[in-house]
This record gives C-alpha cells, sequence and structure tokens, in this order.
C-alpha cells in the first residue's frame, strides 16, 4: 500500500509510548505510565443529572449538528471562566470548541506549518503536540528547561543563532503550568520575557494548559495568555482534566483572524465537536459544579502526589532525581546520565510489573534517555505506593549491575 | 496574520453554503437547505435510558480517555452490523471509529494525499468531501453522474485520458447510494464495473455511505465495499444519520495497511473520538434499538419526499426537473442551463423566504450554476410543503423575467 501514501504519512509512526504500554495491559502490571486522570475524579452522578435534563428538555439541539466553533452558550460560559480563573479577557468570536485539545494541537499545525517549518519547543515537551507537527513535517528545534520551565537564555540564543541562519521559527510551543511531562512550571517573569522575544523575532506562541487549574499549593501563576497585549498567543485550555476527557470537550482562544482560519480547518476535520458533551461541559459549568469539583480533584491529587514523592524519597537509589511538582499529573525523574530509561522499562514490566514512559518520547529528536515520566494521578494511593517501591527495586539493580 | 499561514491554509475559505445559510437563520425563512435530520427522528427517551445506565455501571471507562482506534465493544458490534445490514465481512482491526465521517475524510487525505495528488469525484458530489480535499490542497477532476450514479464511460474516459498524460489519480470518491446531493443511486453493475477500473488503473476506491439504510422503496443495492475483492475500497459509515449527528459516531474500514496509518493520524487528530457517545451507540446497537428506530425515520422520511415530490409537481415551472430519490434526505432540482442558482437563492431568500442550496457547492470546479439540493428531512410536513410552493413562486418568476 505504500503506493498510495503521502510524503507526510511515510514519517508516521505509532508513537513509541503507545508500543510499549501494549506491553503494560497484564493485570499484574502497576502503570505510572498513562496520562489519565482518575476515574473516581468523574462527577458521574452530575453528569447522570445533566443527561437526563438534557435529554427531556434539550435532545432536538442537543442530539443535532451545531456549529463548527461550538455552541453559543458554551463558548460564552467559557469566556467568562477565561475570565475568572485565568483573569484572560477573551471574546466569544475568538474562542473556539475543539474535540479535545489534541485537536486544537492539529488545527493549528494545518492552519500554520508548511513541510519544514520550525517550530520551537522546550525539551522535554507534550508528546502529543511533538506528534501534530510532525504529522505536517513541521521540523523542531529545542530549547532548555528547568524546575522554573523555559530557559530564557536558551531561547533568546537559540532565536539569535536561527536568525543569522536566517530560519525565522513559526511558534514556540510551552505546556507552561505543571508541564507534562515535567511538572514544572514557568515564573511570571519568565512568561513576560518569553512574549518580549517572540514579539522581537515575530513569532506565534502557543501555549497548552490543562492543568493549571490543579494546584495543590504556591502561588498562582497567570497565563501566557494574560500577559498577551499584541495578539500572538494562541491558549489551549481543556475539560479533560476537571469534568472528564471522554467527552472530548476543550477550546482554543486565539487572535481574531487566526481562529477565522482554524473554524475553516475544524469544519474539515469534523464538522462539529460532540454536541451532547458540549452540553454536558456547559451545565456543569452553568450549575456551579465545576469550582466545587476541583476542590475535590485536587485534595485527591495532592494525597497521590505526596504519597509518591514520599515513596519516592524512601525507595529510589541516590543518584537520581526528581521534580516536586505544586499541581497537575505527572513527576519527572531524571538518572544518571548513562543511563537508558528504555532498557529499565523493559526490566520493569518484566522483572517488577511496574512500567513508567521513557523520557525520549518527549524529545523530539530521541534524546533525553536518562528520563522518565511518572504520573500520580491515575492509580489508587495504595498502587502508587507499591508501583514505587518496585520501580525502586528496578532503578537499584540497574544501578549496581 | 497572513504571513504565518501555511500554504494550504491560503485556500481555506469558508464555503459557501457557510456563508449563505448564515442569511437563512431568520424566523420567516423556510430553509430547504441544511443537510440536517428530523429532530423528531432523536430516539431521546432511548438514549436517556441508556445514558443512565451507562453513568450508573460505567461511568470509569464511559468517560475515561478511551482508544484512538474506538472501543473494543462498539468496533465488535459495528463489524457485526457491517456483515447483518451490508453483507460486508470486515474484521475488527481494519475498522476504525470516527469523529464523524467527515474526519474520516480528512484522516484519508492526510494519509493520503500529497499536494497536487489528484481526487475524481462524480459531479455533482458531497462538498464536506471536496472541502477535505481541498484542505490538503488535493487537485478534484469530475466524473459525470445521471440517474444511474457515476457513469462508467466517463470515468473509463477519464482515466484513460489522464495515463496519456502521465497522471494517476490516488482515489475515486463516491457518494454510491442516495448520494447527497442528488438523491441518486449507482446500480450494482456500475459498481463492479467502477470497481473493475480501479484495479485496472490501480486508484483506490473512496465509498461514503450515510444513507442506505434509509430506503424507502425499491431494491437493496449491495455496497461497492461488498464487491471489493481485492482490498481496494474504504468504506464510510456512520450513526449520524439514524441514531444522532451531535453524538459524531462513525466509522471506517478499510484495507490493513491502511487502517494502522489512519489510527496515527487520528492521534494527532483528536487521540479518540467521544468515549461516551460510542458507548451510547454500543448500547443502542446491542440493545437492538436501532431496526425498529431505522423504520420510524424510513416511515417519517418517505412521507416527507412524498410531500416534496407531489409539491414540486404542482408548483415547480415547466423547464425544471428533479430527481426522485428512493431513499435518503435530497432532492436535486435541474434548471435550464442559463439560469443561475446563486442569483435565484438571493431572491428566493429577500422576496419569497425561502432558502436552499446551491448547486456550485457540490462542483469542485464551481460549475453546476443551474442545480439546487432540496433537503426534505429536516422540515416539518408543513413547513416543506409550503417552502416548495414559495420557492415554485421564485423559479416561475425567474424564468418569466
Amino acid at each position: 500500500m505504500n503506493r498510495f501514501f503521502a510524503e507526510r504519512a511515510l514519517g508516521m509512526k505509532a508513537s513509541d509510548i503507545r508500543e510499549l504500554l501494549e506491553l503494560t495491559q497484564r493485570p499484574e502490571i502497576i502503570s505510572l505510565a498513562g496520562g489519565l486522570p482518575n476515574t473516581k475524579a468523574f462527577p458521574a452522578e452530575q453528569i447522570s443529572e445533566i443527561c437526563k435534563d438534557i435529554l427531556k428538555n434539550d435532545s432536538h439541539i442537543a442530539l443535532q449538528y451545531s456549529a463548527t466553533e461550538g455552541i453559543r452558550q458554551l463558548r460564552g460560559a467559557l469566556v467568562d471562566y477565561m475570565k475568572s480563573s485565568f483573569h484572560v479577557d477573551g471574546e466569544v468570536d475568538n474562542l473556539i470548541v475543539t474535540t479535545g485539545s489534541q485537536q486544537a494541537l492539529t488545527l493549528i499545525s494545518m492552519v500554520l506549518l508548511n513541510p519544514g517549518d520550525l517550530v520551537l519547543t522546550t525539551a522535554p515537551s507534550y508528546v502529543g503536540g511533538i506528534g501534530a507537527f510532525r504529522a505536517f513535517q513541521a521540523k523542531m528545534d529545542t530549547v532548555a528547561q528547568d524546575d522554573e520551565g523555559l530557559v530564557i537564555e536558551s531561547l533568546s540564543e537559540k532565536l539569535a543563532e536561527l536568525k543569522t541562519k536566517g530560519i525565522k521559527p513559526k511558534l514556540i510551543y510551552v505546556v507552561p503550568t505543571f508541564q507534562n511531562p515535567a511538572g514544572v512550571t514557568m515564573t511570571e517573569k519568565r512568561r513576560e520575557e518569553m512574549l518580549e522575544l517572540a514579539t522581537e523575532y515575530d513569532v506565534l506562541v502557543l501555549e497548552d494548559d490543562p492543568y493549571s487549574r490543579l494546584r495543590f499549593e504556591g502561588q498562582e501563576v497567570k497565563p501566557v495568555k494574560y500577559f498577551d497585549y499584541e495578539g500572538r498567543v494562541i491558549f489551549l485550555g481543556t475539560m479533560s482534566k476537571l469534568l472528564s476527557p471522554g467527552l472530548r470537550v476543550a477550546w482554543m482562544l486565539a487572535p481574531k483572524d487566526l481562529s477565522r482560519k482554524f473554524a475553516i480547518a475544524k469544519q474539515s476535520a469534523d464538522l462539529c465537536s460532540t454536541t451532547f458533551s458540549q452540553f454536558i461541559a456547559y451545565e456543569f459549568l452553568k450549575r456551579g459544579y465545576l469550582e466545587t469539583h476541583i476542590e475535590k480533584i485536587k485534595a485527591m491529587y495532592k494525597k497521590k502526589r505526596d504519597i509518591m514523592l514520599t515513596a519516592m524519597d524512601e525507595h529510589f537509589p541516590e543518584g537520581v532525581t526528581w521534580t516536586k511538582p505544586e499541581g497537575g499529573m505527572f513527576s519527572w525523574v531524571t538518572m544518571p546520565e548513562h543511563m537508558d530509561s528504555k532498557l529499565i522499562l523493559m526490566r520493569a514490566i518484566k522483572e517488577d510489573n511496574v512500567a513508567f514512559v521513557i523520557g525520549s518520547a518527549f524529545y523530539p529528536d530521541g534524546s533525553g534517555k536518562n528520563h522518565m515520566r511518572l504520573n500520580f494521578s491515575h492509580s489508587s494511593d495504595d498502587k502508587l505506593n507499591e508501583g514505587i517501591r518496585r520501580l525502586g527495586v528496578t532503578l537499584k539493580k540497574e544501578i549496581e549491575d
């Protein structure tokens, strides 16, 4: 069938994560791999009540096709939510509901990226972003990241270096708060400095923010979009980590001229996102359930993070370090340089029945082998503790070998 | 913002339909334009019962992320459905759930079409297919269509002519049963002959079939996929016209090597389709509700088609002809060559408060000006009759002028 494929399809490969995750489906394995919310964090009863009401009163619109940009009432509610929870002034016309933030990543790639165009990401960066950019044959180059997020000096040097080569990146892609995979958060100062550089070099900024509402401690940090006086930032928000990923309700807030094109691209992509899900999300917001529910999730995940960090202190060998996220769902583990997380994963699965995601999945160039991503949101408290204990066993064996 | 757009985005324009439909939102307008199911055809009570059960028993999986290819139980049920209702043997591994058939059209374009690649469509053809191919910068060429669907001689000549020019099309795109927009159905003989030509010239066939289960009369025709001994046909099916378009549940059945790539492309596109919707569709099938429900829709739409055809006989002037579909949702009207449906639409909206879709929307080259598409599924019986009466008034004025 190869003769039929477009060039972009030749480079489409199942991600490392995907292939490896298939190995982790055995019931005896404790998986700290997936980036999944905890199923106990789904407000099933409230959704059930909402579904009943929608299907009684609004089925003629909730089961019908809807506007490509999203149903008007949800877009309005999300604009209000952007204001109340993110301090961002948006307009309904610039907000588009998407089928998960993943769709937004693809629409942005469709509209902005020619084959060979350059996207700057942090190293590491979110695997779904990398996948979308790659599917449209973009090139990627990376900027350093530390415990305070993207490193400004690294970005500044990279942009200057690219300019001398006559290369102008299209996008800077960041997950600035409780990053997937590293769990780190960019300071407000860096956010402002990043935007200044983006202006100086005329690059768009793509801010992907699935996690910021899940802050357990520390001071709230305003989104990059808050500092966007110019209209240079595309903001991605989602209900996936707060309400339910299975509803596939997310949104993008973008400068006006971009929004129009994104809407046209979305028309080709799926005509509209699931109308019924949009009604559920709207009612969940309107009935005031979201904020109470977020408090519940935060309490649940904070406890899990604490369990994980405590267990790592107890079980992980010397020479291994990890981030201490103030929110979100992930911690990022750094092992001695010579260690290869892919080999460690094989051993962890085979010998110790525990799984994680290898670091290289989060580097566009496949480096980052001495890292791994651990998820603390999905497992039960007991399994989390036991999973870290097992992984400690694997790591000690590897270091001793 | 133009400096940021990819080349493919420069050609992305809001469709004529979209712009014109905005004019038809006034309440006094009777719209025969949209391709929407009737809202009375939504089984809200059954869906409500199903939602209650899912959220009671399966919320931990129904509200979670799910496999990119779709939930296993729905894929299995759809394979059974392909066998029982389409006489097609499929395998679960080759069937992918999509976010509406529109997403399948885009995934296919992503995976198969380089800029400049050629797609053959009938003239007219479905506007959503044209939009998806165009978004990936494909070229399109057309093949004639008559009351028995795609004209084989036209396809044969076109393929031979292209061959002499050294051009090999990638895809033949057909909506072979109760076509959108024309309402016509390809005979089985032509389906087989089309496939023979596809084999001879080594072209893939894309069969888009949203309507075939909505047959009011006449003999059932087997899908093109039924005759696909070689694995050359991609079949698109959907729940949108049978259960609800707002759930966004459709599927594609494709040759194996293609399916794998489509799944990878879908991973970038939206990770997974709405899990909750997939559970609803699965339960609707499993509980045996679908077949009874289809009978109800067919009775409803047959009556509407009869109302429309009778009203056209009564109100449309001489020189205007139309197709008499045995199922589906559309009739296609042909006016004298010199008439321009765009001008007629302006007049119909302004003077007579009735709307339709102009023919040129369904021609990749923008021809087809003397045609219009009329939908009979969406309006109430009374409005349908009155809408046709009004349109008759507009047409008579146009012909007299």
